[in-house]
């Protein structure tokens, strides 16, 4: 947990927010239950809600809260453990004594909070809520604001000040990348021809367990980058394959780190393979080199695209002019994605308070292209603000197929020698990025080796 | 997952015994969805629902399915990958090519079978369905069912099968033991002064996730095993203290295996632990010895009390006749939890079935004293039934001061004795058990050491 005035201030300036904007009434808070995996008492690993964590740090199961923006008046509601379940879980300091840590005065039991909120809609007061993310909480929530929607300057108040990291929050960040760059060290040192996967998916996620939460994220680890999310890892590593890692540590402060690399698993690059992997990791160094103050990440999505048609023209792959091949989404077809995300408490920051609340400025509109369309992040940017730099390249024969029947790409892309990169796969490669009042660094006290060179040299060792 | 006749068998008689209780109607199963972490879209690892996996087996999210008690008709219900999916997820079976492997030979989209339970019981249908465990399953049942409640037969039928394993799933259990075996050597060999619990932790989760599903319940590793559920692990491991290591695997089946030891932290226990050390030892033998078809584990439970008491007698900390404190619950002081419960699918099988109706037979009365209150398995025993032997001894100080306020074992227990153990913690001592028609055996190729001899001789390696 950070310092007590760290959360004082944030909902001090949260509550001034508000306020300004005119707004009345309370702001509702509800922390996350615990989470069964099989029956109710057999529970994944214990996660907190992170918007909870940001204002209120506590990290413990059913704890829910109330600001009044009108007086001020803070209020925390959990309950405190009973003399039976001393036994099973221990001596625990009391709710009132947690509070104090995160310097919130008054305390009440749990379900006093849903008749607070109950009392001041009856009163005609307006409660302020969030969009839940589990289904315990949208169950809670849809019982309590039957047909309401979230309040959308309660979310864009919170966006406005989670986007921005304080220097503590940037400093539990680097700790969460080196976590990662640990994770993804050993993952990288223990591809081996003839195991399985998931063998070397439990020694990078053992390694966040230790010394972390765990993952911040279910590991990415496959020969077939081209499905762009696939969580199974049970195919056994052959050579000659391209093995895209793409995975994260969260913190035991619960900050996310989010890497990806791409390792040949035979140890060195085939020359097909070093020629896209060269245009992917020019895109990367590309989007890092103009990250700035004052671009939008839409830009520098753009200018990456760019870039890729340019490298992706000199193998043949694609003809044309790269200005229009860019503004006709072309790159879509290699890239289905976006250049990337915001990142903090969660590895997509924010995702549950809506992804265009989040991830775009007022104004901007997303577009509908592929890619640019699953763009997370194209906000102006601003010092503090965390974000991923992930450029790729995937052949993803269905994809393909699916844009030359329909004629899209005609005389743009190249079909025919396209088909020698059936079997190719998929290239992404991932560094977080903060952006600072003059640029930007790259998360974290190491970077992954990225160079086709030095990712040999590595794996060689 | 097993063969297709396997599933097949299982559905069949279940079908044929609702048939034959004289019930009519639907049985609706409802399968998993994703559980968020985080946001929506950042989930823990999936894990199917348990009922589920035994009668369908598919392990993939979104499934529900509807068995027609008069008809015989068996139907899944899914929704097949679109086409924009496709690039996230890859090429997927067809819903209907995976049903096909489980012997099911119709299949429906997923809102399909919401609309079927809606119909047949607007014609005046029973449906009949299971508590469901997760927020998501008891929201879709809530607003399915309102106000209804699971159906009690439908629950008898399924544990009834449950609890006798078949021959497939013995062996399925006996793998998730070899894992949980090396699961614990890890823990066990990883203990050293001057690190932190989570350390070790990590390394025995890591070994779970590369070679299983990963931990069957979160891991328990604490030098305050008198703390029974206790999943902290900040903790610095301190020489002299006793580590109690509570931990499971779930192997890639899904079936689980559960064992605790306890260690001294130095690798020798002193003089007093390994008094105590030795009465739980003996315990966990003589339950083990008198398990056998015909006996219930009520009853083995309370002979393993008797023979605790025995062992605490011979110390001095309690005093008087054995079968009269066995019957007045004294040792609940000493073990305030039950000797096992089942084990399967769910490391305390089908528990959201309800505890009693798994773990009682018709006529079993629970008790409410402390200790054989807690008692999750009493059935009378059956060959093919797999339970857990976990006695173990605590001094748990509030708990002690509370019986000597509350005059609670006067002149029975030696409270002043008891005060040069209140910074003792805590041993448990468990295995996992396969009831045979003979007797029992342990479940697992290997037994985990543990005679004090042989732990102190593991540890010494």
């Amino acid at each position: 947990m950070f310092s007590k005035q760290v959360y004082e201030n944030r909902r001090k300036v949260l509550i001034q927010k508000m306020a300004a904007a005119g707004e009345k009434g309370l702001l509702f808070f509800l922390g996350n239950v615990e989470a069964p995996a099989q029956y109710k008492d057999n529970c994944y690993k214990w996660r907190q809600e992170s918007c909870w964590l940001y204002y209120f740090g506590l990290d413990d199961p059913r704890y829910a809260a109330i600001l009044d923006i009108e007086s001020g008046k803070e209020t925390i509601y959990a309950d405190d453990v009973e003399i039976g379940d001393i036994i099973w879980m221990g001596p625990q300091p009391t709710v009132q004594s947690k509070a104090e840590l995160v310097g919130v005065a008054a305390t009440a039991p749990y379900e006093k909070a849903f008749e607070a909120v109950k009392a001041a809609k009856a009163a005609g007061r307006p409660v302020h809520f969030l969009p839940p993310s589990r289904y315990y909480n949208t169950m809670v929530t849809e019982k309590l604001f039957p047909g309401e929607k979230p309040s959308t300057v309660f979310i864009e108040t919170v966006v406005s000040q989670r986007l921005v990291k304080e220097p503590c929050e940037i400093e539990a960040i680097d700790d969460a990348c080196a976590l990662g760059y640990e994770m993804h060290s050993v993952g990288r040192d223990n591809i081996r021809i003839g195991i399985v996967e998931q063998e070397i998916v439990g020694k990078m996620e053992g390694l966040t367990l230790s010394k972390g939460w765990g993952v911040s994220f279910p590991t990415i680890l496959t020969q077939h980058g081209e499905t762009l999310h696939n969580h199974l890892h049970d195919k056994v590593i052959e050579p000659g394959k391209l093995m895209v890692i793409d995975a994260g540590a969260e913190s035991n402060m619960h900050y996310a780190s989010d890497f990806t690399r791409t390792y040949p698993t035979s140890g060195k690059f085939t020359t097909k393979q070093r020629e896209i992997y060269q245009i992917v990791c020019d895109c990367n160094e590309h989007a890092f080199s103009i990250t700035r103050p004052g671009i939008t990440y839409r830009e520098v999505h753009l200018a990456t695209m760019h870039k890729m048609l340019e490298g992706l023209s000199a193998l043949g792959l694609v003809k044309g002019d790269l200005d229009e091949m860019t503004a006709d989404g072309i790159a879509g077809l290699f890239q289905p994605h976006g250049l990337g995300h915001n990142m903090g408490l969660d590895v997509h920051d924010m995702e549950d308070l809506g992804e265009n609340l989040v991830g775009y400025d007022r104004g901007q509109i997303r577009a509908k292209q592929l890619g640019l369309g699953s763009l997370r992040m194209a906000r102006n940017l601003k010092p503090g603000f965390v974000i991923t730099d992930e450029p790729g390249i995937y052949f993803i024969p269905a994809l393909i197929e699916e844009w030359k029947e329909k004629g899209l790409g005609k005389g743009i892309i190249n079909f025919e020698k396209l088909k020698d990169y059936y079997d190719f796969g998929g290239i992404r490669l991932e560094d977080d990025v903060l952006v600072t009042e003059t640029g930007a660094r790259r998360c974290g006290p190491k970077r992954l080796p990225i160079l086709p060179d030095d990712v040999e040299a590595a794996m060689a060792k």
